[in-house]
């Protein structure tokens, strides 16, 4: 496949640095402030390079990727609320041309779903959006592969950062605000942390799989979600929890068409209490019991991969 | 999609019970002994109902199923060993009149991988068979998506019985033969559990996770595993290991080409040590990390619901 990738942090270029090990080329890649365009694909290498020393991927305009030749559009912007602009735009313009769209990013499909599927329904192309929730995690395609309807209920850690945090200061008993230095340091936590403490991160990613299990019904935003953060969790709650065999962890949860994330108490030994920056998410199927899924549910490489997957999907 | 569904044990039945809530319809289901055959779909509730009271599905003889209308093919007829027959001869029919066959039955795809696959290649029909492996766990579209050649290794718990047992004996410090008995009485274990508890079953699906990592490549079958069973494991062997924070797991290994079955130590509170009839399996990628995934490993919707799944693939 030719692909366009939109987005040149660390998803967009591990997509590109990944595409021909999974023979597809990169026809188009754009950074916000430049684009290189080569319908005969790019020279992925030396664009990598250029963006590392030079800080852009090449001289042409960013807006020149949507209109060069690809198959599927990979999305791959920072994630936007409310009009999830300029992410929304550029699925639009990949979908207006019957071409396909794969997004990383979370901004289209939690704030603009309705809109996101009503342009998928005029075109030839298809938009798929796996690496949106949990890095690797093979999370959407299974609930697909079982058909929305025979879902009843998912609940996960689904923000790896906040995860990071909470398993330090329990196994460490450290405080939030020396842990979360601690993490920005190792570079698990970026410089303003607010969507992963805050629970936002995960609420979206909540809000994704709301969306899917409800499909064309009923359209949540992020609006829609009941969310309470880490930031008030206090050294001494996790020492009480621990006493008791328990642990605290940032759960999202999708139950009946609410999506709620905030800290709970769960046992010590359970799924749910992964541990570091792993990501986990329990589906509670109609027919078959509960099935776990857990890995690494950020990072470049790893979220790459989702987008792959999809590729290959397509 | 209009199925044939052949066997009629746990699993054949459930897909019959399940199909129309997916959007199927039966049109065909054989037993050892016995069919029922109509192009309109068959009164799927009749005929469980009646293969419960008098014991057959139907007035046709069973291979009627084999040229009816259908477009898949459910093989679910009982695991055998060598030629994989009758179960290679019904997905060679399939295949033969350009069907698709979608497996439950391991003995095709385990011991004759590569007639399989030379089948499907002068077919229109192509085969799934998500269902070998894990119940309702999705290992095998998990690993196609990321692509077999990311994949660096897969090692899990892949028999429930011989987990049960081997949970029950270190949690309750009860000796083989007595925890096999309470197996049994429970019908979590069968008459006879030979393959269960000597490694045969975890090491078939070994063998198909090596097939599938391989593919067309080199064939593997039962005779290319090592494997050793968990009959031998005493009491006091888990009271050391739980002395020491471990327990020991019957763990399936693929790894660079070879499979391995056998009893292995794991601590107490990793991923591979699930307890009950739970599965688990961890995929090694290239690019993503590990990727877990456990549930239920058997039983018949379970391993229904990825009979429906690889069904939705098609």
């Amino acid at each position: 496949m030719k692909l366009a990738v939109i987005g040149a942090g660390a998803v967009g270029s591990s997509v590109v640095e990944l595409a021909s090990d999974h023979g597809h080329s990169v026809t188009a890649f754009a950074d916000s402030s430049s684009a290189v365009i080569d319908s005969a694909g790019v020279d992925t290498a030396a664009v990598l390079d250029r963006k590392r020393t030079d800080g852009v991927v090449g001289g042409g305009a960013p807006e020149d990727a949507l209109s060069a030749e690809y198959d599927v559009l990979v999305e791959a912007t920072p994630t936007t609320l409310g009009d999830a602009e300029p992410g929304f735009g550029h699925i639009q313009a990949a979908l207006e041309r019957d071409r396909h769209a794969v997004l990383a990013n979370k901004g289209p499909v939690a704030e603009r779903y309705a809109d996101v599927r009503a342009l998928e329904r005029e075109s030839e192309g298809s938009v798929l959006f796996e690496a949106t929730v949990g890095g690797a995690m093979p999370i959407l395609s299974t609930i697909d592969d079982f058909d929305p309807s025979h879902i009843t209920a998912v609940r996960g850690v689904l923000n790896g950062t906040a995860n990071f945090i909470l398993s330090r200061m329990a196994t460490e008993g450290l405080d939030y605000e020396h842990v979360l230095a601690e993490a920005q340091d190792l570079g698990v936590a970026e410089a303003d942390p607010t969507f992963d403490v805050d629970g936002t991160d995960a609420a979206l990613k909540g809000v994704i799989i709301a969306n899917v299990l409800s499909d064309d019904e009923t359209e949540y935003t992020l609006d829609d979600a009941e969310v309470t953060g880490i930031q008030e969790i206090s050294g001494s709650a996790l020492e009480l929890a621990r006493a008791d065999g328990r642990t605290v962890r940032l759960i999202a949860e999708v139950v009946e068409g609410s999506v709620r994330v905030g800290p709970r108490l769960v046992p010590d030994n359970a799924p749910l209490a992964v541990s570091g920056t792993r990501n986990i998410a329990q589906l509670e199927t109609e027919h078959a019991g509960q099935l776990n899924i857990s890995g690494r549910g950020a990072g470049g490489p790893e979220t790459a991969s989702a987008v792959l997957a999809d590729i290959g999907r397509l």
